[in-house]
């Protein structure tokens, strides 16, 4: 145990030794996800099937890790969650192993397979508007309210640590079937958890975010050098999972200077959806798929030791079928 | 090397050695499909997906281990398959890693995903009509002619052997994440090649062969003790990979009185579909979920150590979209 309890220290920077600890803690309780060849113009790339979670995304490895710090006290006051799905199944699923008391702070808009999977893993579920509310302070509200503790999505030092072991696992596998580490690793990117994981897991790896086009703050971010928010009024997206405004000092400190951003269409995301579809027989939500979309669409050039990050899984099935259909 | 040549007997029973030679051949060449627990009714089964694959079916599995082990004469003559489309690109797959000329005989009416894929492998296609023609006789007759090994997709104890290494693998898999040993396997049946493998490979478990409604030649032939064809005119399924009119002797001397068979409906196929598209976001087709669809429907009653084969992922997108839309 770290010591995540009263007196933790939530600014701590994330550590590449953390995130040993939490791929180990990870193992122990959930088989690696698959790592799947699959030819790209000629070229085979490595998709980290994380869609396969038991709760359809790699959320469940951060949650895991900093629910399982805290003390016996803390996990009797519950913990307040905030997330549009993923990190929320991932908290309350890893909150009902332990016997915690979780409240997940979800838009109304979110889709309603991940509302209902929440709902059923035991969670409470405390919604608000994406445009006219502010989901940070609804939730320090509440858990200051319950003395609960906050599991941010991504400013976390924990969360970073434990979505870090998705590199971890990656590394072991690229060398088994790959013939050696990832040159690359193209990754979805929300807040910049599952990102700022990967650096620390994967120091001799490239790391290309992919976010959204309108939603590309980390993109901006990174060639600015500091911290900028998405442009003002971006546009819809059905990348519901990476609506994410602006990344945090926590992640922003990691990534800074070791990764690169992108965003892709809509319209990139869809094809993304077909493809892993047709050639993987999975089925990807669209913020699950921005990475695929990247170096399908020639944003990044693979060179046979690429690695892409398959994220998620969780989609409305009408939504999924309209992608199939080619009509969504 | 057992010598697969041109005296190889092809009338000699599959053996449990040979199962687990062929799955130490198969490790050699494919990471394990990963084992993915889920609740139904409250009790963890664990899937199998074999629909990750590269092929997108254990196929792939029985035609390594049959074409790899041809000599070198045998692999200039070419190999003849014949399949509606799963064993078709396992064949056509293991042909193109070994530089060897694959024909395959299917039927006009096969998902046109399989005839895109098995063209793509490289693998030259001849048609027939399942109503009118006998694919047997058309692919024995196009063996002969080129000297070719016909490869058949069930009745051939290197396949059967092959496909066993599904059940080696969960072996493994269900110890280390189930805490023992399968109870039960639930599987679907086309023609007993990988029941008759598992039955090899899992001498403890139960096995259950699953098959569309009116395609139950398994189950009859199971429960009437002798090989039973079919009943005449059975119905349409959309299960193309298990319309099998009936069972060969090889399989069924290893399947008799080791395995038990149901049947499942046309609807609970599609519930299945929709079931493994949400819960494990995978994508199915209608033979590959057959035995999830016979756990579902309660005819199966899963025990905590009931493991389930999740066959095969090829089905065409307009097709799948249907299903999930419920209009299929």
């Amino acid at each position: 145990m770290t010591g995540a309890g009263p007196l933790a220290d939530l600014a701590r920077q994330p550590t590449r030794a953390g995130v040993l600890a939490a791929a180990a803690k990870v193992a122990a309780l959930l088989p690696p996800t698959p790592l799947l060849p699959v030819e790209i113009g000629g070229v085979t790339v490595w998709c980290k099937a994380e869609c396969l979670q038991p709760v359809g995304a790699f959320k469940i490895r951060g949650a895991w890790h900093r629910l399982s710090e805290l003390s016996e006290q803390e996990r009797a006051r519950g913990v307040v969650g905030v997330s549009s799905g993923n990190h929320a199944q991932g908290v309350a699923w890893a909150a009902r192993r332990l016997g915690i008391e979780a409240t997940i702070v979800m838009p109304r808009d979110a889709p309603a397979v991940k509302l209902a999977r929440v709902r059923e893993l035991g969670a409470h579920i405390v919604l608000y508007d994406r445009a006219s509310e502010d989901r940070d302070a609804i939730s320090e509200a509440l858990a200051n309210e319950r003395g609960a503790t906050l599991v941010h999505a991504y400013a976390d030092p924990w969360v970073i640590e434990g979505q870090g072991s998705v590199g971890i696992e990656l590394a072991v596998q690229m060398a088994a079937q790959a013939g050696g580490e990832a040159t690359r690793i193209v990754t979805p990117c929300g807040g910049g958890g599952l990102a700022a994981g990967l650096v620390l897991a994967c120091p001799n790896a490239e790391i290309v975010t992919v976010e959204p086009e309108g939603w590309d703050d980390m993109a901006r971010s990174l060639t600015g050098g500091r911290i900028l928010a998405v442009a003002p009024n971006p546009p819809a997206t059905a990348c519901d999972a990476l609506q994410t405004l602006a990344t945090r000092p926590i992640n922003f400190a990691v990534l800074d200077g070791r990764a690169r951003g992108l965003a892709v269409s809509e319209a990139e995301v869809r094809a993304a959806q077909r493809f892993a579809f047709a050639r993987l027989r999975l089925a990807l939500e669209p913020g699950g798929a921005v990475a695929l979309a990247a170096v399908l669409a020639g944003k990044v050039a693979p060179d046979g030791r690429t690695a892409i990050v398959l994220s998620g899984g969780n989609v409305d099935a009408a939504a999924y079928a309209e992608v199939l259909l080619g009509t969504g």
